[in-house]
């Protein structure tokens, strides 16, 4: 949310960092470029027929684009971490997602040009909040080679641009299909709507301009989100930490409680959106019974440690005496993402769900819930734990903003200000 | 948009500061409290009933405020400026405006707990989008002691806590006023709601505490305001500059043109919304009409000087050739605030106002409108020309933001998960 300024703010960043400016200027430029394609993609370009285009032009590369990826792993091999390596593999089944991803988005409404609200400020006086893209966006990820497709995708689908700095480990896959989007992109004269940027050094560039990147989207470790949240003042979408909480209350049902419990953590404990912490109310009769089912499924048991996102089998324990304390300490040592209560008393479920400050607030769910697919928002553009513009799992409606349209015929504030000022009227049209 | 995070982020920042947050400790726990009195005041107090013992309070102690604001204007006498002086006044109509102001807020609707969106999962499992406050908010503004009781009844109305930075030219007049509103607070257990922060250094340090405040609304100067946005990584909603643009199109009425070019400037030319330049294309045959008009209203015309933001009788002309040029001029020299175009052609006036890409893009109609009171929004927290949260005048709603509930019956994810995994229903409910 800091303002965007046009020209003075870049006349004065040129002066101040002087010759700075001039040697650093590809990424700048390439920035311009897409601040370019933006204002013609987000007016005057079909968009669907861009989408359509693109699964159809995936699938004819796929052999180059399959080839740049064993290229990258065969490079990366005992270089990098293995979780790493993993999710650098772009296998045939994840290939055919991307496509599959890509039909879906082509296949969503257009969201610009949304009339969101019309008012009648007098005769003749009409102002209207439409739908508009945000600007440049800029992607920042590591190792996964489908998240850069994904993000074009939802990038064209609402009418931004998007810079995309993939990790270097999967350059050579990032840079063929980002070939492939952007000669789709060059038949409608858009193609620097998605533009690759590639060394270390141009992220910490890209993070510094604020006068042309609207929203910075980054995708990969706690520490990497946690580093650009730190050097930038663009608006980060995203979060840091995922430290979520089931809480069983005195008045859970055992059943619930055990299946909610085991299902936060072991159905995976590596999302987000696993829990890390079991809070417990010490008048609940069954509490041996949830601890014995979460070690049968494997997961081991810590009294301390709040705080630490394990993303593993471990999770952390604490009996509480109240609904109250288990507030507290979500509070304290919560990150705001998600936190279920399980319980049969609904006064206290609602006292949960209305007290506790996070994104998602669950009643006899699992946390593993929170995610845009599972809430049906079409595509998930990221989780944010951010309390302004977009909370929670994010669609497209993150990648949107509005602007105001007033339509008159000659009007003037002349007319409304004084001692015979006109009085508005007002009216709400939709 | 940066990520908030809980405890887990204060010891970080703990541990790397050391000894130094013990001693900068005040400001913190002011901030620490006012997370508490948020906790409370936007689930279990009555705000309307705050709100409705408000305005009787503060026109009871309207002496001793009244006394205190003399007592400011003898110390400031001839140490600020003059416009700041003039603003420091708090006169009987504009104390009774703060009091009127507060009473249209109390008669708001509560929007907190509004039902966005609901969704059914599957069969017992639904998705609710609930309306909430924000959190804590950081307000700094200079001179004008009305802005205080105002920002601090709007924070009230969304149920967000606010810590009220003042300036010292208004420090007796912002003491009375915060001291009355913090008594009525009191009596609902909320009195830490709002507080008032002093020292020129507790600026700096409430910029820094981007864990415990979500938003900062910065009202005084350009400079000010850009200096804010230049040293925070919380969001900040506002502008520096408001550079506005009248564009006389080709095909522009010349009365229509006459009085929206002299309104857009000479009807005030202090505020953001004023135009600081006029671009003609050059078959506009009516030109020397609309600038001598322009003259008559006392406006000096210049042929440079494009993105400065003179807020004085100084305009700034430009011959172009097309429409495409004003537009491109708008982009290089704006700054996203508000523009204008004049026409009688539709066609010409749709490209204006679909390509510009500034928070309000008008058609015939003065610049000047931009002002969230004409735009009926009830009130206004401040004009934004960030492209995320809120743009344009923001009311109420720019305090607002949402979290997610989803209510089960022993939901797991695993239930959606691998080869019999059931599927999602995702019916819209509202």
């Amino acid at each position: 949310m800091q303002a965007r300024r046009g020209a003075p703010a870049r006349q004065r960043a040129a002066s101040r960092k002087g010759a700075a400016i001039k040697k650093m200027s590809t990424t700048r430029e390439q920035a311009e470029r897409a601040r370019k394609a933006f204002l013609k993609l987000s007016t005057t370009t079909d968009r669907t027929a861009i989408l359509k285009d693109l699964s159809p032009a995936i699938e004819q590369h796929a052999s180059a684009i399959l080839e740049a990826n064993k290229k990258d792993l065969a490079e990366a091999k005992g270089k990098i971490a293995e979780p790493l390596y993993k999710r650098l593999i772009l296998s045939d089944s994840k290939f055919r997602a991307v496509i599959e991803g890509i039909r879906q988005i082509a296949q969503m409404e257009d969201p610009l040009g949304r009339l969101l609200q019309e008012t009648e400020l007098d005769d003749g006086l009409t102002l209207r909040k439409i739908q508009t893209p945000i600007g440049v966006l800029a992607a920042i990820f590591e190792s996964r080679p489908d998240v850069g497709p994904q993000i074009a995708s939802l990038a064209i689908r609402t009418g931004n641009a998007v810079l995309l700095k993939g990790g270097r480990e999967a350059a050579s896959t990032n840079a063929a299909l980002v070939d492939v989007i952007r000669r789709v992109l060059d038949k409608y004269g858009v193609a620097d709507a998605v533009q690759l940027v590639s060394t270390r050094e141009e992220v910490a560039e890209l993070l510094r301009m604020d006068d042309l990147i609207s929203l910075v989207i980054p995708r990969g470790s706690n520490e990497m989100v946690r580093t650009i949240q730190q050097s930038t003042k663009i608006p980060v979408l995203g979060h840091a930490d995922g430290i979520c909480h089931v809480y069983i209350d005195e008045f859970a049902d055992t059943n619930k409680a055990v299946r909610v419990a085991v299902d936060s953590k072991a159905q995976d404990p590596a999302p987000c959106n696993a829990a890390e912490t079991l809070l417990i109310h010490s008048r609940f009769p069954e509490r041996e019974k949830v601890l014995k089912a979460l070690s049968n499924a494997g997961v081991e048991l810590r009294d301390s440690g709040f705080g630490s996102e394990y993303l593993d089998l471990i999770m952390n324990v604490r009996v509480v005496n109240s609904v109250d304390e288990a507030i507290d300490h979500i509070h304290r040592y919560g990150s705001r993402h998600t936190d279920t209560i399980v319980t049969e008393n609904k006064a206290v479920a609602e006292r949960f769900l209305n007290e506790v400050d996070s994104a998602g607030v669950y009643w006899n769910a699992s946390t593993r819930f929170a995610d845009g697919f599972k809430y049906g928002l079409g595509a998930e553009v990221g989780i944010s734990t951010n309390k302004t513009h977009a909370r929670g799992p994010v669609g497209v409606e993150g990648l949107l903003i509005y602007k105001y349209q007033l339509i008159g015929n000659g009007h003037i504030v002349a007319t409304y200000t004084g001692e015979n000022a006109k009085p508005f009227r007002h009216r709400k049209l939709s």
